[in-house]
């Protein structure tokens, strides 16, 4: 209310200003001395603006503030103040001491269902990922366990549903197969991945830890949704394998390699119908229901228990039937049981170390962007922030710690964690129910498994796909941004054709691209004053209305950063702009250009290469008889032209702080001395 | 002078709209529906701006803008504007049919003195830049020969001087050298160089005339000082061969390398110090008319023909006394008369032709680059402009014909323009009259020069890099901008312990480093009223007067495009700025926040991450009770905006054109009904 009324006491004090509108002349002239006097004040705070920091100074800050949160920094003086810090320390690391104390027997009712419908959909799909990841069963099982109940004491969203994910699965079977065939050598494929696991949790925790958080959203929006319907794909294609029962499979992943294989394979080996007839028909099955379940929302855990109820019917039957001597392939290898310590398998001093640490970053980058990808929608659903570098630190320990117990990588899976949002889930306490669920199983299920056939396994794993191809949104992205659609698509087809790795090379490599080409490509765009307003000046293409004034050309400098890429164009358009104009006006009925206005408020950076382009622009004007006059420039730049003494060459009474400040300078100018507009 | 009074005018409307001060409320009301009425129209002028292009118009548009230049868009009527049209085009292709028509007799009598003086440094630096190449002699008379005289009919500088170079000549043997030693297959090498040349002259005419000319600027102004020191530091490590007289010396370029070989000789050879006294005695010389050349700027020919003079002086005093015999390594080979052809030494089907093609590529950018640079510095200080594209054509033509007339590849020289410059030249003639000189010589002297002592080559050499090394320049860059001097010291140091090209990749590389970390490390700033004025909201740290309005949080979004690589820690930092402004407020003084107005108007380009984080933001402020409003969106963005139907969630009526109108919609919003501000 008190700056509302102080701007209508500043209109009244323009009314006083002008007392007699009958002697026109006289107010004209009063009133440019009023302006004159307003706009040198106004010049003089933008001159004296406040210097910059040493550079010292700033590089501290900037690491500071990129590594250390203020919060977490800590002086208690007092044992009593240290006590507290302490405590409120541990909080930020483990939330679980937050929520935990106002945790009710009732939200334990919802989280105890959801948990329970989380873990019959988590048994079929954690077998079939291992199997996906080229390891034995029992492991899909194990990273079910152990990661969910350290990310319960850690992790900040209360839905995400952490364990084995068919991307991160994909990725390790390509990626770590290259170093060693696990046809060949499963148990030092097997100690691989968990070392490549300890790698993803190491460099996870340390990004979350150094605060580079940032580095999840260098896989923009649309990367992921072409990334994902690619790796979908190749998910699918690797199913053929389990579905048909092919037992000698490529180890690629790329579309014509795995195609090749399939067909060579009808060719060379006898196949067993049985295995696709079984596997499709309970692909029908799950697929029926979560047709049902999306019809009837209070059905929505039949979908979730369908999986688990066909791995049973199916193992069930081909026990009973003895199928498994008849051509369909079953699981055979499974040890039940806690996980076991996997300490002794890490492996640190092996010829592939680079490799394999390369491996776990990319793994780990890619776990990071689907968890925090996901966590980050429900969160906004539920309407709380996720914070990307302590779901870092979180998910990083979580996989420190698994990749000791047998577990390979974890993250936040989509497909489960929309059904335990579904089921209820109050809090992380769904994690948990979850992972006693599974290990109970191992106890218990573990014969039981034994006879489970493959092409059940590629059911389920089949049926969770259809979520992970999202043609909708890449239509959106295609309506709305062009270049971002590239990106989806290029990850789409690198992933396809060429490898999974190189389809996200592809992604990153266009959307970084895309920033340097916007710089270059930096436009200039004539201003003009908005009827109806004193000093708002708009883009005429924008605002057709706008109107330009006689003698004076108004150019914005549309780029954030006027710099080596863009200030030889952004000069060469400025002398079109000013030949145009003259040159239009072939009836002379207007007059040539004596003043540029270079309206400088978009520009936040300036480098060396910019500030010669302005003064180059300037004598280059002045040959021409036109002056140059700068507005808004902002304090970065301001400050960087003061230290390169740029404002020496240009005149330091050309210099406005506001677009109409430098106009109205300029209409004075004319106006004291019509003759002299050659300055 | 209309706009002016309109102006005025606008000012007599508003003392119009409040007649009478006494009743205030009344008042206020009144002229918040004025007021409002008015925002109104400007919210209806931003969401019915021009539609924009369609996709395949825009990429159409694109692509004639990159590729032709519209003035050579032609379509004559009839034979007379044919005829026209056609000598119009032929100009701009050859620039001396213009101003040849012009030529007068006291212009020639300039050019040819300044021609003259430049012949007596070029034949020097010729044969010199040569040697550096690991070239016979001659090739580098030859290549002042040809390639000027066709630069003379096609280029539009007029005091560029065109020849062999010291960087190009430097790159040209260190790549071509890892391909072939020169050493053991001297014609291979001349092959490979010509083929070279030619590359480097296609690529440069391609991108001439696919007006690519913004691939100069990749090499940007730090790059270059810091490139070009380094390579001066190298070229003058590969003249002690010369100065010392070594024979057997190593064809790497790193100063660890050539410091090595030079010691290892130290103890392997018999080296003559007659060499190096002779080097250094006439060293000498050349840098004291340097010195007097300074000193008396009329006496500025002495400098330019010491170089000559020592040549000549060294040649005779060897051949008189017959140093050669007694230790002092001469030219030897040395082949006169007219360029002959080279068409039949291209090679076009070796196996190294991708990597000639590449080595072509970079000597061609860094020739271009040296030679704009120079050009166009010389051009702004006579006032006229160079156009780029025209330039890379003519260099480009220059090439191709050099490279089938024994030359390698030849670009503007620095130091030999400014002694042009200073010899007073007035067109590109003065080339034309360098080139018949040095033709003559060859014809004539070749007899002589076969004594030439080669130390007295390097010390030709020696005396023309101190110009290349710029401390002054490297230290105002380090003042003005540290990110800049790293791009500098990067490229100084690549260059010197590294190689050529890693040089220039470092520059390059940190260059585009530091676009893409602009734009992720995009800032918010808060926004205040400027004192003194009705609706102008600047940045209150940089103008610390400015005032904030309670309840009402105006953040601009301080970056060129919204896009994923910074769209989370934008929403992150507008949150923490409401988390602050309200907790900040421990003794309830003020209100808290109940408007946030994001100011876009830097924003240029957004994708679909930008858009959906604009959602998610707005989402997450009203789960605060907190209202988004958004001001002036720019062309671009709202276009995007409304084909992402972003308006439907946001509520239409939160779009402003101008901050003011946005905080005046919140404020009456506050008047009329202030309960709910829980909007």
């Amino acid at each position: 209310m008190r700056a509302f009324s102080s701007t209508l006491n500043k209109k009244k004090i323009k009314i006083k200003m002008c007392p007699q509108p009958n002697d026109s002349i006289s107010i004209e002239l009063q009133q440019l001395q009023l302006d004159a006097d307003g706009r040198n004040e106004r010049t003089q705070w933008l001159l004296n603006s406040p210097e910059p920091l040493s550079f010292c100074n700033k590089l501290i800050n900037s690491v500071s503030e990129t590594i250390l949160q203020k919060e977490t920094i800590f002086f208690p003086s007092n044992s009593k103040q240290c006590k507290a810090g302490i405590f409120s320390f541990l909080q930020g690391l483990f939330p679980i001491l937050s929520w935990g104390r106002n945790y009710k027997a009732n939200m334990f009712k919802n989280d105890l269902l959801a948990g329970l419908t989380l873990a019959s959909l988590c048994i079929p799909q954690s077998i079939g990922y291992a199997n996906l990841a080229n390891l034995e069963p029992q492991y899909g099982l194990y990273t079910s366990v152990v990661p969910p109940l350290i990310y319960a004491v850690m992790g900040s969203s209360r839905e995400l549903a952490i364990g084995p994910v068919a991307v991160v699965s994909l990725l390790l079977s390509a990626m770590v197969t290259e170093i060693v065939d696990p046809a060949v050598d499963p148990i030092a494929y097997t100690s691989l991945v968990f070392t490549v696991t300890f790698f993803a949790g190491t460099f996870q925790a340390a990004f979350g830890l150094l605060r580079l958080g940032f580095l999840v959203d260098f896989l923009s929006h649309a990367a992921i949704v072409g990334f994902m319907g690619g790796a979908a794909i190749i998910i699918g294609l690797q199913q053929l394998k389990g579905l048909i029962g092919i037992s000698h499979f490529t180890n690629k992943t790329d579309v014509v390699s795995v195609l090749r294989a399939v067909f060579r394979s009808f060719h060379d080996e006898a196949l067993s119908p049985m295995n696709f007839i079984l596997g499709c028909s309970f692909l029908i099955f799950i697929l029926v229901t979560r047709f049902i379940g999306k019809r009837n929302k209070k059905l929505f855990w039949l979908p979730a228990i369908a999986p688990l109820l066909s791995v049973i019917v199916a193992t069930l039957m081909v026990y009973l039937t003895k199928a498994d001597q008849h051509g369909v392939k079953i699981v055979k290898h499974f040890k039940g049981g806690l996980n076991p310590s996997s300490a002794h398998q890490l492996q640190f001093n092996g010829s592939h170390l680079g490799q394999v640490a390369k491996i776990g970053l990319i793994c780990g980058l890619v776990a990071l962007t689907e968890a925090i990808a996901v966590g980050r929608s429900f969160a906004s659903m539920k309407g709380y922030h996720l914070d990307g570098n302590k779901e870092m630190v979180a998910i990083g320990f979580m996989n420190i710690v698994g990749s000791l117990t047998s577990c390979y990588t974890a993250t936040g899976s989509f497909s489960r964690t929309a059904v335990n949002f579904s089921a209820g889930c109050e809090t992380v306490v769904s994690n948990i129910v979850m992972a006693i669920t599974v290990f109970i199983s191992l106890e218990l299920l573990t014969k039981l498994l034994y006879y489970t056939p493959l092409a059940i396994l590629a059911s389920v794993i089949l049926s969770a796909l259809p979520g992970l191809i999202d043609i909708n949104e890449a239509y959106h992205i295609w309506k709305v941004d062009k270049m971002d659609f590239l990106v989806c698509i290029g990850a789409f087809f690198g992933v396809l054709f060429v490898s999974v790795e190189i389809g996200l090379l592809i992604a990153v490599g266009i959307s970084f691209a895309r920033i340097i080409l916007d710089t270059i490509r930096a436009s200039t765009e004539v201003q003009g004053r908005l009827p109806g307003t004193l000093d708002t000046f708009c883009d005429i293409t924008q605002y057709p209305g706008s109107t330009s004034t006689s003698g004076i050309l108004i150019i914005r400098i549309n780029s954030g950063s006027l710099c080596f890429a863009n200030s030889t164009s952004i000069r060469e358009r400025v002398m079109k702009l000013v030949t145009h104009t003259n040159g239009n006006d072939e009836e002379n009925t207007k007059e040539n250009v004596h003043f540029v206005v270079l309206d400088m408020s978009n520009v936040m950076s300036v480098d060396t290469s910019g500030i010669v382009m302005i003064e180059e622009l300037h004598r280059e004007l002045v040959s021409q008889s036109i002056q140059l006059t700068i507005a808004n420039p902002r304090l970065r730049v301001i400050n960087k032209m003061k230290t390169a003494k740029c404002f020496d060459k240009l005149g330091k009474g050309w210099i406005f702080l506001t677009i109409g400040d430098a106009v109205d300078a300029c209409l004075s100018l004319k106006i004291a001395d019509p003759s002299s507009t050659n300055c």
